[in-house]
This record gives structure tokens, C-alpha cells and sequence, in this order.
């Protein structure tokens, strides 16, 4: 996806907060904001909004000497979400379709992202998701809840490249993992994460703590953005990426990164921001299942 | 009112709205935010939000050869509210206390805001105002709703500058200008209004049409920017502002301009963004009269 013009206030409003929670001083601040008004004119909008995000990171991780800002809140989202585990699990287990449950929860985990919503309340989102309350899902629209097409990739899938989003919602993603395993135990499934500390996006040590690794492989995709920029990736990771018979991707930031992707790719994220939601062609909120492309898969050599 | 950071993404969505406005290209808009980006590093947040709002205002009507952006809501907002003004009259003619009424009727008349709120629906907040709903006021936080001061400096004072804010509002301001002549014929009043078009401010033309002339002289402060800066106002106002008994300030850009003036000034407005509600010590949209100062006035030749 492309950088909107409506980015750009947002872009300035994630130097306030990320410096904020930074501990920059209000002087600090005032010379990032400065600095980001240096870098816009250069900045192509043909580039992805992680790719700015990325930029914005980076500046005020090299101003500020420190980079794992989010590093509380992604312990936390891990402890409260593996705290929810066995419930989630009982959801699933009552339910009349568990993949269709298993699947729902993944993407109603996506609210864990202090990228979007950084004045998140976790601990109040995740009762929300226990409740009856979730059952807002989007499955009656099947433009973008694509289930029978997800449910029927699965099914011929040898290898699945998961790309997780968050910390906290890797827990969501081990349910969904855990019955993907469960209709077939000799699939094999890949967990990518990122490469380092962007903002509260899982790391390997997230996904371990988890419990990713009892059904996935877990390995860094290479991306330092906060999105899976296939020109920050790995070779290995790329090499995975084109050859799995399927892609899940977690997420805005793995959408924004990967919706003009050549490959199959089905993204499961919540919207949350007008921007997304106007590409994605639904609200704010929305649960969204969207099978992307389909079209022949490209040899190793061609990125996207 | 300084500007705070936090008015800087902001900046940059204004650049937006009113580029959109003026029916600029995609290919405009980038240039525009690239042309604010260049101006920011110079802005000394010393200087109040309307010194910016001027700036980007200035810019765009250069870049776009045209000036009047919000003309039709203006005429729009004029017509409306005098099609509500006689019901507006029965309200305050129905009241316990007819000058509260009116003075509760014309802080609510400030919502009609464009640079606020751009996605105003008038139709439906004029409906909101008649309807018994507008009772919020804060009536009962005797910190922001300073009336008995008010009602004391009003008897007191024999001449009353009034800064008017938007079209459409003047007629929620004549409402009470009535009820002020209607206490003491001979208090003279002063309607001041912006010297060119800058957002949906109200201008000489949008006073008289609402009638404004009936019961009070209108003039121009001489301030071309969304608030009155009085670095930019006419000597001739200047005058008056600094020797009127009283000065009833109406609106947020008026507000921000003149916070930190020197005279005792009556602020009365609706606070709709979240750092003028943090300043003022509100939350968003209270309904807020507010006596600031109240030191001696300063001579003519004193500024502020």
C-alpha cells in the first residue's frame, strides 16, 4: 500500500508519541518534529507507510539513545494474553466450526497493536474478546471475510508462512496455529517475526514465550519495520516467502507492506485507522479475512 | 495561547482540509504539506495556533488564486441561524433568566466551526441547540462559567467591544447583544469582525446580514488571521479594544489569540480540540465562559 497524503499528519503525531514515550523533553521533541519536516519533501508517497515508520523509528531511537520503547507493554500483552489461553481455547472447543472460531480470535488478538492505538487499554480489550461482545465479525460479508477460500488454501497447503504482527497477539496466533495442526499435523508451519524492537511487534523471544515453537517453526524475518518490507527481508526469509504454499499475514503494518504483493497472500487484521479502512474498503473496527492476488506465484528471483 | 506540540500534526491536516477545499490535486496537496514542512523548523511555538492558521491559510489561497473557501457555508450558516433566530428569541423570552439563556445560546452557537470541525452538519447541530439537549452547560463549574462576573461587568460597563467569531454564530450573538440593550439602551457595543475571508469567520457583510447593525456598530478589527492578533489589528480598533469598559471575546481562534492578553477580557466558547480544552482546563466540548485577567487596563500605547 501506498503512503496517503492523510498519512502525514500521523506521521507527526507518532513522532509526539514515540518521543513521549521515549522520555524526550518538549525541546526534544520540537527538534524531531523539525527533523521529520526535513525528511517529508523527500519521502516518495509511492513508499509504504512502515517504510516511514521505519524512518520515524529509527530517528528518534538514534536522538534518544534507547530503541525497545515498547519493551513493558509487550511483557505485559504476552503475560495477559497466555493468562487468557485456556479460555480462548474453551471458546474454540465449544464452538461449532473451530477453525472459523480459531481464526476470529486471531484477528480480534490484532487489537494489541500501541502502533494504532496507543492509549490502548489491554486489559479491557481482551475481556471485550472474551465476551459475547466480539461477535461484531464480519463473516456475513464475504468481500472481505474470504473464509471458504482460506479454509479451502489450508486444506492443500504443504507449508505455511505465518506472519505474526504483535506481542500478545502471538498467543491468538498459537490457537489458530494449534488447529491448523490439529486438521493436519504434518503441515508445517513457519512463525516469522521481526528483526529488532519496533514498536510493540513480536520478536522471537516473543513468539517463544508464547508457545509458537510446539507447532511452528519460528525464525526473524529480517524486517526491522514494522511491517514484513520484503526489501528488508533475509534471503532465507524470502526464500520461504515464495516458495510456502500459503501466506497468513497478520495486521495493518504486514497489509500496508505486502497489499500490492505478486504472491497469494491472505491478510487477517483489524482496522484501525481511516487510511487502512478506506483501502481495505471497510470501517474503522472491522474484522477483515482478505484473500489477496492468486494469481502465479513468481520464481525466486522477483521480489513481491 | 502559545502553540504546544501537539498542534503540529494538526497543522499539517488543516494543509489537507483546506487545500481540499480550494479543490487542489493530490500532486498540490504534497507540494503544500512539503511547503509547510519547510516553514515548521522556523515557527516559534511562542506564537499563538492563528499566527500558523494564517501562515497555511496565506499559503494556500497563494498557491490556489483564490481566497474565499468556505463562502457558501458562510451564506449557508447566515440563513440557517436566522431561520432559527425567532424560535431562539422564544427560548430566552421563556427562560428564568433571560441573559443567562442568551449568553448559554451564544457560546452554543460557537459550534458552527468549520476550521474546528470540518465535517460540521449544521442543519443537525442547530436542531441539537433548540432541542432540550444543550442543557449541558456548565452553569454548576462556577471555575468556567464565571456568569455572575459576567452580569456584574456587563452593568457596570457603559461601552462593550464584542469579538465576534463565525457566520452564522452572529446570530446567536445578536441574541444576546439584544439582551444586553435590552438591560441598558445606552450601552454602547462594539461588534468586531475579521478584515478579509479566513476560514468561516464572520466578516462585516455576515454581521449586517444577520443583523447585527441593529443594535450595535459592526467594524473590522483589521486581523486577517482566525483569531484577533492584535499585532495584525487597525489602530482604530486598537483604540477601542484597549479602552472598552468591557471585551466579550467569543470562539476559540479569539481565545487562542488572546489568552495571555494584558486586559480583563470575557471568554466565551466551546472547546473542541483536546489542547485548547487541556489549556483552558475543560474537557472537550464544555461550554465555557471564562473571565481572564482583570488587572488594570494598560495604556494605548501598550500592545496586549
Amino acid at each position: 500500500m501506498k503512503t496517503y497524503l492523510e498519512c502525514v499528519p500521523c506521521f507527526f503525531k507518532q513522532i509526539l508519541i514515540l518521543s513521549g514515550k521515549a522520555g524526550a523533553s518538549r525541546a526534544k521533541q520540537k527538534m524531531l518534529l523539525n527533523e521529520l519536516a526535513k525528511i517529508l519533501p523527500k519521502f516518495s508517497l509511492n513508499s509504504s507507510p512502515p517504510e516511514m515508520a521505519k524512518i520515524i523509528y529509527d530517528l528518534i531511537s538514534e536522538k534518544m539513545g534507547k530503541r525497545d520503547f515498547y519493551a513493558k507493554e509487550k511483557i505485559k500483552s504476552n503475560r495477559l494474553a497466555l493468562n487468557i489461553y485456556p479460555r480462548l481455547k474453551r471458546k474454540v472447543n465449544r464452538s461449532k466450526d473451530r477453525l472459523l472460531a480459531a481464526a476470529e480470535l486471531a484477528i480480534a488478538g490484532n487489537i494489541i497493536d500501541y502502533g494504532a492505538i496507543s492509549d490502548l487499554n489491554i486489559t479491557k480489550e481482551l475481556a471485550k474478546i472474551l465476551s459475547e461482545e466480539t461477535r461484531l465479525i464480519k463473516k456475513e460479508n464475504k468481500k472481505l471475510f474470504n473464509f471458504a477460500e482460506f479454509k479451502s488454501a489450508l486444506r492443500k497447503a504443504g507449508t505455511v508462512l505465518y506472519l505474526g504482527d504483535n506481542a500478545g497477539e502471538t498467543v491468538f496466533d498459537r490457537v489458530l496455529i494449534e488447529e491448523i495442526k490439529r486438521a493436519d499435523k504434518n503441515k508445517k508451519i513457519i512463525y516469522a517475526v521481526k528483526e529488532s524492537p519496533i514498536l510493540n511487534d513480536a520478536l522471537i523471544e516473543d513468539a517463544l514465550f508464547c508457545g509458537i515453537d510446539k507447532n511452528a517453526e519460528i525464525m526473524s524475518s529480517g524486517s526491522t519495520a514494522p511491517g514484513t518490507l520484503l526489501s528488508l527481508c533475509s534471503k532465507d526469509f524470502l526464500k520461504i516467502y515464495k516458495k510456502a504454499d500459503m501466506v497468513i499475514s497478520k495486521g495493518q503494518g504486514n497489509f500496508e507492506a505486502l497489499s500490492n504483493a505478486k504472491r497469494e497472500i491472505f491478510f487477517l487484521f483489524m482496522a484501525k485507522c481511516g487510511v487502512i479502512a478506506g483501502n481495505a474498503g471497510c470501517n474503522i473496527n472491522d474484522i477483515i479475512l482478505l484473500k489477496h492476488g492468486g494469481g502465479k506465484r513468481k520464481s525466486l528471483k522477483k521480489t513481491g
